[in-house]
């Protein structure tokens, strides 16, 4: 039987400012992502999120990002090694600690936008976050995007990590995601996605925009929280893979 | 023989701009609060801070404020009782995780600027200040102005309290710090500044500007870092205290 | 024949995150208060909701506030009037010339949220924000609460001035807006919102909450633009007022 | 006669922390480029800062930079094109409106740091920053790196612009200034400086570090204002220019 992790990035309003359909999706997810107050999520959004987790038993992990409010860190900043490993030493110290205030426990760490793809082909970035996050807690998993630099520089101290994949976005013969920008980037359709999520985490393999069968690690799922039909979506991935005899859990320490 | 903890505020650099001589301060207090990113103190500044605080084994405190990066946390504001909370989870959490992370441990909160003054007098605000230090964690220390609202509501909670003194400023006959708006509320000169410490901590009195003797708990004495003659003073303070017999260290759990 | 201005705040997206219906509800209003940066509105949502206005030839206000995006400038501060005058006199400058860059022509200035409530009762407060409306463009319109000091002390430095009356809203004996808290504080029903705001342009009058009839002045008319039926309300505010036969125009100079 | 312009940044303290010694600096330039709240500068700095220069008759430019305070506008950011835009838009109208309030008139505009610098190479970003500059006020005079995209960009579109050249920098064979990570980058000899300088706006050569000569435009020499020695170092290149019969002034329109 096989068995996957969904998380979903959560926690991104911001003061008068409401974003995603937070406590509804957190029913079809087994983990979350909660924004630290870089992009998103101030000391109140933070905390309500923690609450509403820990009482639905969702594994809490912080979601650290450049400090781009503005931009809600999707835009690209050129930041020293000592700076991201500040950073990113701060937020997931303020997540590890209101998740134990709060009754909970920080579970993994997971880069946002910008700081997420940079530390994929960024060696410096990738082992300054990787260290951060193992001062704080060696025992935190660090989710990466599958094959990337950030998985293997933390792998190489000796974190434990998660390989993520998408199920709404199509692959390169590289490995990597199509670039938003391309017209074919996106999967809309909730048939189509579950299929992609099958084969990544029962064969390993994914099909490219090209054609070609490339092999990928798939050991937790993002779903998108912001998008118009996110909760929809969400729920039809969950019910599917349900269906088909796929474990939906955090992954395990 | 008398006691007393020296404590001084740090970590109030941001960015490019400085403020303060930290490391030689460090020589002569027995503890430190340290800025948490919302009046001052980037995540690199705090980090600096806390190094070298373990290093000098000096008792590390957070100093949380409202968040107000261009008045330096001065001004006062109005925030919810839960606002208050949950800025102060945050922060604190931050420093906690931090101090653990660099090899040391969060030893006390002490909240900073306008948002220390009005705790002294507001319950609720000092009620929700305290209610998240003990959440977070039920070991900390909190310092507050002695003889203040914050460190009522504290001990009422079951909290260990700090009553903080100053050194460079006089009093008033309800046991208030004159208004620095008013010509005698600063002491300038170390003699009669470590005279009014001395009788803080020996007799547990200060003579008012009007000539009063009121009681007062001194267990911190505050010594402000960011002054022109700070450093001085700080030295003078300290060996004049020495000098009498007073052992200087950080309060005791 | 009656004539009043209807107003709107608008421009209060901020990055990722989108609030209000700008663009529909610019149909039905006369005048919009565009957030300047300070409690909302960042660079790119302030042209583009200037670019719509001049297109729909709406008059176009600036809205400055406290420095406080997490509170949406509705926390109360204290700031000295030094510094409130320098936070509108950069506001509205910097407003005032992208309106001029972009086609358009800053017709007003309203105060937002704490700033507004603030100066309606303040006169310090209230005369700074005048001094600095004054010195950025001596034929600025300045909006205010109907009988505030915000009015007096800006028609005393010879600003004109347009006195703010709300639609949906509840009034005490004293002139001022029943608080929040209150439960009968919200006019839900539009016909009886309609009603009031032509008893206070045709009467000069308003009914209180106590049932007493008091003189109101109604110059411009506060509709807002945030909450779940703002558009509907705006629509028919819109319509019957135009029924009733009064000229719905932006407060001529 | 040769005449030159020097001009340095200013206005770069912020809230309470202290930058430069723009007071005493203002007497040894013709022209400052004033931090507009995007990198430093608050309200308040601004408004001061204005004064000054208006008082001294030091032509005032704006100095708009990428959001981040933090970073001091030093750190690679990537926006859009349009992001640049309305940034540049927003920080220039503000100080445009601020100057003219407080009895000057925007002379210039000084893109900061990696801004500057960016737009040195980037054909888009330059564009975008003379875009937002002629919109505004097709007067204004921008200030770029000699040779530099952002100069020929400003000129396509029909801004004038001034070339600027750096008093306290060495020069690369393409042009470009010496990184500052190379140990001759910087010029600290106040004579050899001033001598670069005269080679610079007499010859319109200057030497390489490799011992090449090459042309170079300089209609404005930039003197840094934050450094250890800035003020004696202003002093000094002022004195010994005047000395040689180099008439220090403002580029005229």
């Amino acid at each position: 039987m096989f068995s996957v992790d969904l998380n979903c990035d959560m926690g991104e309003s911001f003061g008068a400012w409401r974003m995603g359909s937070d406590a509804a999706l957190m029913d079809y997810v087994s983990s979350i992502n909660v924004a630290c107050g870089f992009h998103a999520g101030d000391a109140s959004v933070i905390r309500r999120t923690i609450e509403a987790a820990v009482e639905k038993k969702v594994a809490v992990g912080a979601h650290p990002s450049f400090p781009d409010l503005q931009g809600f860190g999707r835009r690209e900043m050129k930041l020293s090694a000592t700076e991201i490993f500040d950073i990113v030493l701060y937020q997931v110290a303020a997540l590890k600690g209101m998740c134990a205030a709060l009754g909970g426990k920080l579970h993994h760490v997971k880069p946002h936008g910008a700081l997420y793809n940079q530390a994929a082909k960024d060696r410096d970035l990738a082992g300054a976050i990787a260290a951060a996050v193992k001062v704080i807690d060696g025992n935190l998993i660090l989710y990466g995007l599958s094959n990337s630099l950030l998985i293997s520089e933390s792998e190489r101290i000796g974190l434990q990590t998660a390989s993520e994949v998408f199920a709404d976005r199509t692959y390169q013969a590289d490995g990597t995601l199509t670039a938003r920008t391309q017209p074919n980037a996106l999967i809309k359709n909730v048939e189509q996605s579950c299929s992609q999520v099958l084969e990544m985490i029962a064969a390993q393999t994914v099909m490219t925009t090209g054609g070609e069968k490339i092999s990928i690690k798939a050991e937790t799922v993002c779903i998108h929280g912001d998008s118009a039909h996110a909760l929809e979506f969400a729920r039809e991935i969950n019910r599917r893979l349900k269906e088909t005899g796929v474990l939906i859990q955090a992954v395990e320490k």
